[in-house]
């Protein structure tokens, strides 16, 4: 791409908004101009972008005509939509606000050929990209019927605030002062929560629902059965999940890591060791895999641990590939 | 029982020793004489029992013949073992370490009647005490097909060097000193390990075997098919489980909260809340259940969250429970 393009980053001060200049930077992706947004006063807020900073900007008062692309990192009202919709923008949705008819959801190396013509898409949960990278993979070699997952997140998906809470409350505890959740609803040191978002009449949390309906989508299999349970976990950085897959046939371990070991967005690990968040997947590109091992009972189950960074492989990084997918040239 | 009975209690002065001696006098166990033992150098070393302090003493030279049960909370030498047969004793194993054919795998609640004439008998891992709990009670309501659990254990089950490895490398993290991993094979401070015991060939753990075994035995039901991933969390106290289900018919919700409701072992946190390891099941003698739902798409699944103290309601009180099935006088 010779052309350049003018961007906007709504919510470019928060945590996912840096780690997305960032990549888009490393990927020389061809930005224009960069326009800095965030939601509510911007007065005094700066973003770095290529060594420079930039002053931040209201999202209420930007023009969107200015721009090709927008990044939205923080749930938009409605009416900033259409504006942005009226001015002719591509748009890559990271909020999870915007419905799922507005746009298809896509994971970059899973399902490109989704974005058609289409000029808004949805990235999924940071815990979906890497669930989906693996499991695309693994459909090569196996079908699969049902896919139970045990989704550890990180605070950092709740943004700075996550991270100040988890590092404040251990603080707190270690010496002995009393303990005051405020972002999370009880004490999230050196404990787990049994959910990582608010719950709904039926009792699923709305990042299990959205898990699960964005993995069939971006498998392209919206009736497979996904039974998710998203833990908010004493992390500051990467999710880790527990995989357990029912397959068609009996598992092929041989085939199965052979697989593994050929996609080029994965890291397997060498049986007998394994993968953590902190140790292996932060701050990187690949999506690390680990412990495969079919059902002690059951040839047909198939069990593995993934570890992927949430903000920069789930978040940023896919963002910045479906801005390149939106604005490639067409044939 | 006006009758008493002298113990020994080999590992007393461990987390587990020191929860399972106040468990046997808050219970009124009918302790005649009790004998503190352990493993290796026992000089000056002191366990506390009924407000007075007992000296440890040497499992290589004690006369078994002395007392009438004892419990093995430390894996001993076959040899070991033989004494304590040849003496006569009645055993309850938490070590783990007894093969599965020297004794049956007992949790109170759910299977006393497979003590019948055995003299000796296994307490399952801490997680499967608190799973089989639960899923006992299900078992009344439904029909279980697989059972596939991410079990986030606590370091409490490492005993005291757990806790101390959590609390050192939390605070050289907090500190910005050099990590230094001993017990655990890498960083535990704001990490989840993939495992929490060592990997055998087939690439299952060992705590996820035992796991699956006990269960299946604990139930009755060896060839249920058990999904098993077994993680170290931060936590320094509580097991947290996220479990779900696959059941022979729909899921009849309504009667599954009724059926929770009425179990004397366990506590139902209402729908909307949810229990955890820290804030609920810390110092109880309840299995504490939450998050029950059934599937997305599956009506046939049903997904539930359980935690539970490890030491005192899986290991203490259990093994307990297990004496006192032991001793009881034959009708």
């Amino acid at each position: 791409m010779s052309q350049s393009f003018d961007i906007a980053v709504v919510g470019a001060t928060g945590l996912v908004g840096e780690a997305l200049l960032m990549a888009l930077d490393e990927r020389e992706f061809p930005v224009g101009k960069l326009f800095a947004l965030a939601a509510g006063d911007v007065a005094g807020q700066v973003a770095a972008f290529r060594e420079r900073n930039l002053r931040v900007q209201a999202v209420d008062g930007f023009d969107f005509a200015a721009v090709a692309l927008v990044f939205i990192l923080e749930p938009l009202a409605p009416a900033q939509l259409a504006r942005i919709e009226a001015a002719g923008c591509a748009l890559v949705d990271l909020s999870g606000a915007l419905p799922a008819e507005r746009a298809p959801c896509v994971v970059a190396e899973v399902n490109p050929q989704q974005v058609g013509t289409a000029r808004w898409l949805r990235s999924p949960l940071p815990a979906v990209v890497a669930l989906a990278s693996v499991l695309a993979t693994l459909r090569q070699v196996l079908r699969l019927k049902r896919v139970t997952v045990t989704a550890c997140l990180a605070v950092s998906g709740r943004g700075r605030e996550g991270i100040e809470e988890l590092a404040r409350q251990t603080a707190q505890l270690l010496n002995a002062r009393p303990l005051e959740p405020q972002l999370f609803d009880r004490q999230i040191a050196f404990n787990l929560l049994a959910r990582s978002s608010a719950e709904q009449a039926d009792g699923h949390a709305r990042d299990e629902r959205r898990l699960a309906g964005e993995l069939g989508e971006v498998l392209g299999e919206p009736m497979l059965p996904v039974a998710a349970t998203c833990v908010q976990a004493p992390v500051f950085f990467g999710d880790s999940l527990a995989v357990s897959l029912l397959c068609e046939e009996p598992v092929d371990l041989p085939v199965v890591l052979h697989c593994l070991d050929d996609a080029p967005e994965l890291e397997r690990v060498e049986q007998g060791d394994y993968p953590t968040a902190v140790g292996d997947a932060l701050g990187q590109d690949l999506v690390y895999v680990g412990r495969v091992r079919p059902g002690l009972l059951d040839p047909c189950e198939l069990n593995l641990w993934i570890a992927s960074d949430n903000v920069r492989k789930g978040s940023a990084l896919n963002a910045v590939r479906l801005g390149e997918l939106l604005l490639k040239p067409p044939l």
